[in-house]
């Protein structure tokens, strides 16, 4: 069966919003094993809707709208649906009910028009939506296509859609209801053909779950793993086996899933360890403690540090000597250690991690842009050490990355992993 | 006229990339006064592409195509309007001569099929590409639609968009060659509805340049100017006059121009003054200074700062008095207060900003979440100064708020505009 998408809104053709829901749903179907034929997005106007819906079927055999359920009289996607199918809009008690049910319930008023979304195309059946209050729309028409239709609000959509339309889908197709579910693992410090080398056979034969590289926001590669089952508990031991193939192939690079990020996963090694971590930062200017500071919970394991942005300050703060900036610069191993081992005294932490180097776009340092050196200082095991990374790209991406690089370099650390 | 989108390319119905070009060219259309039918998205098959071009100038007087200009087999862009105009490609030496001496100049040898970029639908003028290897193509059909078919790269389809296309359909519309040119004034600590109240004429009314309130990214408002005219010149001088209006009218919440940040125009006010800055985050966990970092040349003003996460580096790094703490609490004037005053100290700079307050989700300071308190310290002139601020929503845009909030109080300390 081939499917087609229709986003309904005229903010959509006026520019003002970036579509997401199209790829979104694209991906999922793609995903389920469904091709797209066509995307299509038309205004919030009766007959333009009924017509795109009569192209869509006239071509393929599954139909997903997003957009125009709202309760507002601009919203005409169920209007349209029931003039494609020329059918009147039927009023349903217990739509009406489950509306009132969930306005009572946050002792809200709704506005005067809110009961349009207790009306459906006659013959069609109400999508429950779980997650706000227009229900979506599924009709399966005489000549066997199936129309759903899905509010455009994001959340609402994906809802929707993971929850109703994949499995429905998925039961046309193949005789069994299934779900999609999807895991990310996440790597750092490793660029997406090396990951792929190793599992290049898993990358192109494996068919449940799929798994596909991704390149991510400038510093990691994710592998997206995709299971078809009928439940979570069946999709989760499809994952599970290939999760553990997975690492044992591409192993340590491999920090972390889904939500987790280099600082999460980070806090709670030092979190498990009872540890504390300060940092010294110049050419990342603040960025690396912030990413530690953007996960809840981090002042657990983590105290300050100093943003040490001249060389005045790296010496009579972080106190690095002065003699030490004058021999090797201050782009060095040298003072990478310093500053680490500075940082380490003044915040009496059990860690500490140092970033200096050149971001660009021009270098005063005297460095080559993009070279930078991480320094690494534990309580109690000296000589503390420094690694050198060189990063391409620009002033923004070389600062990412190294801030990220110096998490990693903790992380490996604490795990006792290799660090080159 | 009334004009459609055409987006081609497999890639847009896999759910692999966020379509951001039809967006793009809907905004400007708008602007240029166009309305956008309809947009479709098809992928790289000649006989669908041909069948979309076919649909939509049926429909339409106006159709933009983006995609399938490039110079592999898979891109069907000028071989699918060649068949809808029921045309052969035509070889353009010209074309291919260009083509040539864009690789000559970069000592590239091209792919074996480059020179089908060479080839146009008979009848159709090539689009000169600034920025790339692919012409455009434009076409006016017997019956007088207009056919325009950029490249997907986003960068070439705006340069051919703005250079060629809008100047085009507008002297088709008004008979003057007329271009688009926006300006973006952006304004901090107010909202959409406060702002828009003062100048809600100009907004209503204001045919050229029109001007459009937008929130940006959780922490700004921005009013976009857009104006026809003749050339950059004619455009500069309607811009700088609906400007002046506005600027009087709305005054001190406009902060800059385009791409200018507060931490961009706190960087060059600083400059100008020959003055250094330093911080201390608490809450902010080093966002405030990431800010500052992010700007090319924010060494110059900029020397360090302390973050300052736990009770005791407030009190042992930045000399915070315990008992201020323990008598005020951690989120409080007082002590935002005496960390701006450490800092200013301990990093000997003319001016200190510090931030402290709950950024939640699970506040641990007693502070309502969404409490921040910002201490300003200017050398010299004691005593010092705290204001306080109360955000509201989650914790990233709490702390995204608060960061901005202490560049804007710099801001207005440095322009001697009122803080309130």
């Amino acid at each position: 069966m081939r499917a087609e998408i229709l986003c309904v809104g005229t903010e959509l053709l006026l520019g003002q919003i970036i579509d997401t829901n199209a790829a979104y749903i694209a991906g999922q179907l793609a995903r389920a094993g469904t091709d797209v034929l066509r995307k299509q997005t038309v205004g919030d106007n009766l007959e333009r809707i009924a017509d795109c819906i009569s192209g869509a079927l006239n071509r393929s055999e599954i139909l997903i709208i997003t957009g125009g359920l709202g309760p507002t009289t601009d919203d005409l996607t169920r209007e349209a649906i029931a003039s494609y199918l020329k059918v009147e809009l039927e009023h349903h008690a217990e739509l009406e009910a489950n509306l009132q049910a969930f306005f009572d319930k946050r002792g809200i008023t709704p506005g005067a028009t809110i009961m349009r979304q207790a009306f459906l195309p006659k013959g069609a059946q109400a999508i429950p939506n779980p997650v706000g209050t227009a229900p979506g729309v599924f009709v399966q028409t005489k000549e066997d296509k199936l129309i759903f239709a899905v509010p455009g609000v994001p959340r609402e959509m994906k809802a929707l859609l993971d929850g109703f339309i994949i499995p429905t889908i998925s039961e046309r197709e193949s005789g069994e209801r299934q779900i999609i579910v999807s895991r990310v693992l996440r790597a750092f410090g490793v660029g997406e053909s090396t990951l792929a080398e190793p599992i290049e056979d898993i990358l192109t034969t494996s068919k449940n779950p799929t798994v596909a590289p991704l390149i991510f926001g400038n510093t990691e590669v994710h592998l997206r793993l995709t299971a078809k089952a009928r439940d979570e508990e069946e999709a989760a031991v499809l994952l599970d086996e290939t999760e553990a193939i997975l690492r044992a192939r591409v192993g340590d690079y491999l920090f972390g899933r889904d939500g987790e990020t280099l600082a999460s996963v980070v806090i709670g090694l030092l979190r498990g360890k009872g540890s504390t971590l300060s940092l010294a930062e110049s050419l990342t200017g603040g960025l690396a403690q912030n990413l530690i500071c953007e996960v809840p919970g981090a002042s657990d394991v983590f105290v300050g540090g100093i943003v040490a942005y001249s060389e005045k300050i790296k010496t009579e703060i972080l106190g690095v000597d002065s003699k030490t900036i004058e021999a090797h610069s201050a782009v060095s191993s040298e003072v990478a250690i310093a500053m680490a081992s500075g940082a380490l005294e003044k915040f009496d932490s059990d860690f500490s991690l140092s970033l200096t180097g050149e971001a660009g776009p021009n270098g005063s340092s005297g460095a080559p842009v993009g070279t930078v050196w991480i320094g690494l200082a534990a309580k109690g095991s000296t000589p503390f050490t420094a690694y050198k990374r060189e990063f391409f790209g620009d002033r923004d991406a070389i600062r990412r990355r190294a801030a990220h690089a110096a998490l990693d370099i903790l992380r490996r650390h604490l795990l006792a992993l290799p660090i080159t």
